[in-house]
């Protein structure tokens, strides 16, 4: 974590009462916790639109006993080897599994691998969620 | 607007700087006012999620030559005419119509409103966006 | 509206029968509609990416108080006099308005002048929901 | 996998053709996958909404050199065992990690659960995705 810089912000009294509410819903300890998890969502959405390097979770649903479905997620996966950090399995139920993958790269490549990924018949349903890296979210 | 509050926050000043970056970007005039909106849209959400009193702008793309199809939206405007506060039609082209409604009342309902209106056979593509009441977001 | 096209698809029993049960409480006539309000929304999400024709609906709540507030809003509203189609204006209570504005243009252009709105000092939240012409859905 | 269901819909041309030219870019074999996908985020979409089963991925980003962070968000972990059905753990850089979590269980439940890791003081940013189980979505 880099040095911390301290200032002043000010706010509408009813503003700040109501925001208080919810943080304190939520979970938040302090005020300023809660202030830098909407900063760097905020600059997550950026890096997103930049193209600059997140990580990105791939989460999918699918039926295991789908003729080569294992083998085609698996030949994509190899197709994308330097992006893909780490995969877990879980087993769902008799039928269906589940994946989660940890993808980093360039937002623009990890988009394309997981909708790849996600498109592939007999996924069932899938889903990608960005994070930027540390260093674009301080 | 309420009474102004000042109160002290501590950033990474990595955090700090990446944020003033993108608020430049952006438009904003000082970083008070880019977290306020943080803190709005946070507020707006829960609002929503709480079924409190919200604003609500449905927008509707529409073929006019559709059989019945203004009559049908007419009809649903009038059912919740307490909950519509204005609508605005656009001539897009020869054939399509883009109507805006803005719609106040609780969450649920405005939701089921905007659902009902965008589901309406004929009605090609329909948003709705909810936004807090003045009130909510202090 | 185009000519119409006919074709089958073929769907697990359980996945149509749910979707079934979440259509007829949305209030959908039946399955064509439905599943072409599908596509046009995952048109729509592309033609947004890909920066083409949109119309774009901005909601802005602010307080008329704020200094030179209006000024600027209106200010703005001038610079991109052609891609605004219509601005309807409501009042909320005695501090607070309410501002629909219509826009239309390239995806990145729309989006730039929303964030100018939206970031404007003294409004208090805004959003922007943007859809496609009807040439971009069928 | 359910038995398979046969059924015709109808569109307008201009609408089919420039979903299939959508769906080939998105890497989509045939329109039948394609519509299939479309229906079953629906889908998650309500199951998420009606507190139904539902699967979360919660992706977070923290410095592990915070004092007592990595404790906290193991303490939080044991106190939902039942909810958190797999943890995995990446090295981002020398200080950062990167945690994914599944969760299983309703979808309040399970958002409350990701609430409280992402709020948690230390945790740089955090998203939570939900996913339907298998049986909902067909």
């Amino acid at each position: 974590m880099s040095e911390l810089e301290r200032f002043g912000i000010s706010l509408p009294k009813d503003l700040l009462c109501n925001f208080d509410k919810v943080i304190t819903k939520k979970g938040y300890e302090n005020r300023s916790e809660a202030i830098r998890d909407l900063m760097r969502e905020n600059l997550v959405e950026e890096a997103i639109e930049e193209d600059k390097e997140v990580v990105g979770t791939v989460t999918l649903v699918y039926d295991h006993h789908v003729r080569d479905l294992s083998d085609k997620l698996t030949h994509v996966q190899h197709d994308f080897h330097k992006n893909i950090v780490s995969t877990t399995h879980i087993h769902l139920d008799h039928h269906n599994c589940l994946e989660v993958l940890v993808l980093k790269g360039k937002s623009g490549k990890v988009k394309g691998i997981g909708e790849k990924l996600i498109s592939t018949k007999g996924v069932k349903h899938g889903k990608l969620v960005m994070t930027a890296t540390a260093k674009e979210i301080g």
